[in-house]
C-alpha cells in the first residue's frame, strides 16, 4: 500500500483486517520492522484517540513518531497554487511538504473541512497537495470527506464481534445487517465519518447496508450508492445486527442543520427494535445528546471496544505502507 | 502501589524514599523494567517540571512516555455523571478514560481547581473519575488539592539533606524543626501544595512540624492535623532546620486572597532566626514576592536540588505501580 | 564545541561541514553516541524546520528529545536580573535554567527578537541567561539576532554543491560569488538570517561577498564586516554563483519598513544576470512576494535540499558538543 487516504487505496480490505487483528493477538510482533523509519504526524485539527493510537501503534513497529501542531507550534500553510502570499498564510504546501518528505518515512495528516463551501472540501485539496508535494507516503489521520483509520477500525469491530465463537453460529450463512443512524447534535459537524463508514461498508460487501437519517441529510451518492436509504429511523433499525450512531451536517445545501429532532437519538427502547444490536460511535460523543447514557453505559455498546482497535488499525497501515516501501 | 494520587496510596513511604535516592545514585538500573510499557500524560492544565521530570522518569525506566494537552490538542472533557451535553464539553470521561486504559499502562494526569466551589474542588471529582472509569493505575501530576509527586520530593530532599556525612551528627537523635511559612503572591493560588506537604510531613512522622500563616489562611484540617499552627512567623522560624515557602489562598472562605502582607516574604534577617535552614520552595516561584533574590541565590536554598529531585521521585513511583503490576 | 549559539563558537567550521556530510552518507552511524542522553528542546516561539529537523538529528544519534512549548505548555519566563515578579512573568530564567541542567544533557533554546528595542534584542539577554544559568551546552535554535544552525547548514549546501563531480571544475581555483539579496515581505522580520548568514560566510572565507539592499537596509558590521555592500541589486547579481534571498527589517532606525519595493523581488529575468546561480531560502517563504513561483519551482532552487540539510547539521552540532562533553 503506498498511500492511505480512502478505501481505494487498499488493495485487499480482508488482508488489512486480519493483520490488525493480528497485531491485537500480538502486538509487538513487528518491533523492527520500523526500526530507523520515523512518522511525522501533521495536525491542522485537533485529534485525541487519532493521534494518540497512531503514536501508540507507530511505537509497537519500532518506529519514531514526531507530532507537530501546525497551527500552534508553527504556522498557517498555503495550498492554492499560484497564490501571492500577502495575507496570513506563512508557508505554502509546495515548500512544506517536500521538506515533511525529506525528515519522515511516512507523513500522517489531519486537517477537518471547513464546512463552507463544498466544492472546496469535497476537492480534498489539502490532502491531494501533500500526497502530490511530499514524495513520500500519506496516511490521512482524518481529511475533509473522509476518516478511514476510523473506517477500517470499524470494519475490524464488527468483524471481530462476529468470529467470536459465540456469535459465529448467529452470523453464518447470512450478512449482518449494518445501520447507519444520524443522530443529533448542537453544532454542524463533517460528513466525513458517516461517508467513510459507508465506503468501507460498501467495499466490505458483506453487510445488508441500510442508512437512516431525516430528510435533508442526504450524503454524497459517491461514498453512500449501494446501501439502502430508509427516512423512518424505526423502520431501518428492525433486525439490525450493528446500528453506527453519528451525527452529520448537511450535505446538499452544505454544512448546516435543519431539522435536529432530539427523537432521534438512540435509547434502549429503539434498540429493541434491532437484533440485540452492538451500538457503535466514532466518539467523541455528546452524551444524552447525540447517544444516551443508557446506550453507552448499557451491554451494546462496543464504543470503547471500538477506540481500543483503533491502534491495530493504525498498525496494520503503517505496516503494509513499510512493507511495501 | 496502584494509583498515586496522595501519602494514602503509599504502602510505604521510606521504601519509596530509599528507592528514589537509589534511582538518584544509578538512573538506568531498572531501564528495561518499563520495557514495552507506555505512559499517558493528560495536562488539562500547563506544567514544566512535573512534566519534563515524568518525561525524563519514564525513559530512564524504558518507558515509552506520550504527551497530551487536553485543552489545545484535543478538547473539553465532562466529568459530571449524566450529563446532557450540549454545551461546550465535548467529551465524557467516561468515554476517554476507559480508552486511554487502552493505549496507556499508566494514565499521568495535571488537574487545578477552579478555586470558585470549595465542595467540587475538595471533590477531587476529575481526579476520582479517572480512577473509577480508566481500568489502570493513576498517577497525580498534581490535582485539585494535592500535590504528591512534589510532596514526594520535598520529603526526599530533606532526607538526603540530612544524611549527608557532615550533617548526620546534627541530626542525630533529635527531629528536624520543619515549618511551612505562607508567602504573599500576586494572585490566588490552590492549597495543593501546602495540602500535600503537610499530608506528607505527617505521614512522614519524623518531623516538629509547624505551619505559620496570617489569620484567615488556615489549611484543611484534614491534611494539617499533627502540625502545630502558628500566626507569628518569626516566632515559628526559631531554630527551624528546614522552611517550606508557599503561598496559597484562603481555605474557609474559598479561593480568596486576605492580608497580602510583602512583610512574610522571606529574608536573611528572618533567616537568621532559624537553625541555619535549608530553603525550599515547590517553584515556579515569584521573585522578589514570594522569596527574595537573596534567599533563593543564597547558600541556603534547597530549590534547584528539590527540583532536580522530581526526576528520581517520579522514578520511584513509576517503578513501584511497574513491579505491582 | 560547548555551545552553538554563533560561529565564534565552532573551533573548525569546515571539520563541521565535513562531519555533516558524512552523516548525510551515513545517517545512523553515531547512533550510539546518544544513549542515554537527552536534549531538551524549550520554544519561546514558533518552529517548524529548525524544531523537527533536530529532533530527527537527536533520534539518528540515540539520543531521547523533550520538546517544551515554552508559552502554551508552561508560562511566561522573566529574564531581568532582580526583577520584582509582580506581573506577568511567572518563573525567573534564574530557577528554570538550572532544573533543565538537571533534567538534560544539552539544551535547545528558540527565541525571537522583540524588534522594539534594539539594545535589549542585540544583548540577546534570552540566550545569555540560558548560558549563563542552565549549566549545561547551549545549542541556539534562532536568538534574537542569530540563527546559527541555518547558517552552518547554508555553508554545507553551497559546499555540497560545489563538491559535485560535475562541478567541481566550474569551481576549481576561484572562489564561489556569494550573494546576499534583501526581498519585500508583508511583516517586519528579525535579521536573524541575514546577519548569522554573513557571520558564517565571512568566517568560512572562501567566498567573493556580495550584499544588496536598498538603502536604509544595513545591517550591523559586527556581522557583514568583509563584504561588499552594494545598493544596486542587479548589479550585485552579476555572475552570482549562489543568490540567497531573505527579507529583513531595518537596523539602524530599528525593526522598520522602509522601501518595501516588489522589483527587489527575485525573478527569472535577474537570474538571466548571473553565472546560473542556485537560488537559496532558509524558508518559510512567501512566494510571489519575497520569491517568485517560476524561481521556487525552477531547476535552480537549492530551498529543499538546503531544508533537508538542517538534519546533518543538527546531527553535527549535537554529535559536536557530545563528544567534547
Amino acid at each position: 500500500m503506498m498511500h492511505f487516504t480512502s478505501v481505494q487505496d487498499v488493495p485487499d480490505l480482508q488482508q488489512l483486517v486480519d493483520a490488525a487483528l493480528a497485531y491485537k493477538a500480538d502486538p509487538y510482533k513487528d518491533e523492527n520492522l520500523g526500526k530507523r523509519k520515523r512518522i511525522g504526524m501533521l495536525f491542522l485539527n485537533p485529534s485525541m484517540r487519532t493521534r494518540l493510537s497512531t503514536q501508540v501503534a507507530a511505537q509497537q513497529l519500532g518506529m519514531e513518531a514526531v507530532v507537530f501542531n501546525v497551527g500552534s507550534e508553527g504556522w498557517a500553510l498555503e495550498f492554492e497554487e499560484e497564490a501571492i502570499m500577502s495575507g496570513t498564510t506563512v508557508e505554502h504546501v509546495k515548500d512544506a511538504a517536500p521538506i515533511m518528505g525529506k525528515y519522515f518515512d511516512i507523513l500522517c495528516i489531519r486537517t477537518f473541512p471547513s464546512l463552507k463551501n463544498k466544492e472546496d472540501d469535497y476537492s480534498e485539496l489539502y490532502i491531494r497537495q501533500f500526497m502530490k508535494y511530499a514524495g513520500i507516503p500519506i496516511v490521512s489521520l482524518e481529511s475533509a470527506t473522509l476518516h478511514p483509520l476510523q473506517s477500517l477500525t470499524d470494519i475490524i469491530t464488527m468483524q471481530e464481534y462476529m468470529r467470536q465463537p459465540s456469535k459465529a453460529a448467529a452470523f453464518s450463512g447470512r450478512k449482518p445487517k449494518v445501520v447507519l443512524t444520524w443522530a443529533p447534535h448542537v453544532k454542524p459537524l463533517p460528513q466525513c465519518v458517516a461517508n467513510s463508514f459507508a465506503q468501507w461498508v460498501n467495499a466490505w460487501g458483506e453487510a445488508d447496508f441500510v442508512i437512516t437519517h431525516p430528510e435533508d441529510y442526504e450524503l454524497s451518492e459517491a461514498f453512500t450508492k449501494g446501501a439502502r436509504i430508509e427516512y423512518n429511523q424505526e423502520e431501518a433499525l428492525k433486525d439490525a445486527d450493528f446500528v453506527y450512531v453519528k451525527n452529520w451536517s448537511t450535505f446538499t445545501d452544505y454544512g448546516k442543520i435543519y431539522n435536529n429532532d432530539p427523537e432521534w437519538m438512540l435509547t434502549n427502547e429503539k434498540l429493541a427494535l434491532t437484533n440485540e444490536a452492538r451500538v457503535m460511535h466514532c466518539l467523541p460523543v455528546r452524551r444524552n445528546v447525540e447517544l444516551s447514557d443508557e446506550i453507552l453505559d448499557g451491554p451494546n455498546s462496543l464504543v470503547t471496544t471500538q477506540a481500543g482497535n483503533r491502534v491495530w488499525a493504525a498498525q496494520a497501515v503503517l505496516a503494509s505502507i513499510l512493507r511495501a516501501k
